[in-house]
């Protein structure tokens, strides 16, 4: 059964999905909805996602979106995912589902309102709301705080205990990663204290070898792209 | 295993889960925890749940907070809970997760914005952030157009084209259920023009008689009392 990704790379949930498929060996095709041409709200792609938003997969003629819900369904749907990723245990999997549930009204929603009104406006040519930024950054740092000091327990890599990874920590470490599109010395300031996170981001990059870089690879263009266009708003 | 859940009926996912539990017979001690008392806040409830947020349940020594991940915990935990709770069909599970992950960030976030700064906020003594109000409002009805349009498929009385309501059917209900809250012609002006989605109410309701309404009897009081506050309000 084919199974296409509907993807931009730029999109945090979009790598994690990638990155869980090259690890995972599951065979997929990349078709790229680029968010910068507006094509999430193409109507050839509202058939895909009504809610013309990415990721979204489409598996034989079984179609869903949301990255959370693509992650389970991968790590169900396809045999060969090794059982670390979403464990078969009622405990453990409803520790991954609180994880995640946390992440949208904290990590997640604290990061987009960040990177967008810092980087991702400017790209795009939209307007940014300074107020909206701070809020983002302010709600992005208390979850970085709950991170270091609740979900990441002790000594061990991953999170809640873990010594492999979940579907959870590479979504996580996912959006964090987009902090790679602010300036050096925001990412330093926000990410730098927490030296148990910068660990536990190694930690999930070496999991994944060599597919995360690879997938992230998009950002370092991106991210020199953003510089100038800082450098001409700051001029004008 | 002693099953104990941390809740205020005031909560909309606190509702669900009490619902949830009643209409399957799962027995449970109700432990409530007084939002309006800053009881979340307390350091005993810290050791149940760090996010210092209701639900959260303890079953025997195990620990879990939010509400949706409860939601699946249960009703895989317990064997007499019926199958089109949360089905074991991948895909249909899929669909499932799904709607609770947009729900994050999309009915819940608006509703939590809107009912917060126009009712909650005034309750609790706490400042009301009318842009955050309209905000809310916005994104709310945003979203019970895409429940009408698109999760509400057909004639099906349930969430997915169901014909009998999951967990995500009783979560999104009871989140609807807070524009009990909101005065008389606010609340008509957001629900009214969604008549399949009162249907829907009234179909969840019915599905899980009598406990829906014995839960959220708790409401009838409380909209009283914020009547009179408004009216106190208006008249300074």
């Amino acid at each position: 059964m084919e199974l296409k990704l509907y993807v931009d790379r730029i999109s945090q949930p979009s790598r994690a999905i990638l990155i869980f498929c090259k690890a995972n060996g599951i065979e997929f095709e990349e078709v790229k909805i680029d968010l910068a041409k507006k094509q999430h709200h193409f109507p050839e792609f509202a058939e895909v996602n009504p809610m013309k938003q990415v990721p979204a997969i489409v598996h034989g003629d079984f179609k869903l979106f949301e990255s959370h819900a693509i992650l389970i369904y991968l790590a169900s749907a396809f045999p060969g995912v090794a059982h670390h990723w979403y464990p078969a245990d009622v405990q453990k999997r409803a520790k991954i589902h609180s994880v995640l549930d946390w992440h949208h009204s904290n990590l997640r929603r604290g990061s987009v309102g960040y990177i967008f009104n810092t980087a991702v406006a400017l790209a795009l040519g939209l307007p940014a709301n300074p107020q909206a930024a701070a809020e983002g950054e302010e709600l992005m740092s208390a979850s970085l705080a709950k991170l270091d000091s609740f979900w990441l327990e002790g000594d061990a890599p991953f999170l809640l205990g873990n010594s492999k990874p979940s579907i959870a920590d590479l979504a996580l470490v996912c959006e964090i990663m987009q902090l790679e599109f602010a300036d050096e010395e925001d990412r330093e300031r926000i990410l730098g204290p927490h030296k148990r996170i910068l660990k536990w981001i190694k930690d999930t990059k070496n999991a994944t070898a060599p597919y995360f870089d690879e997938i992230h690879s998009i950002m370092v263009p991106i991210r020199e792209k953003l510089k100038e266009l800082k450098v001409q708003a700051s001029e004008k």
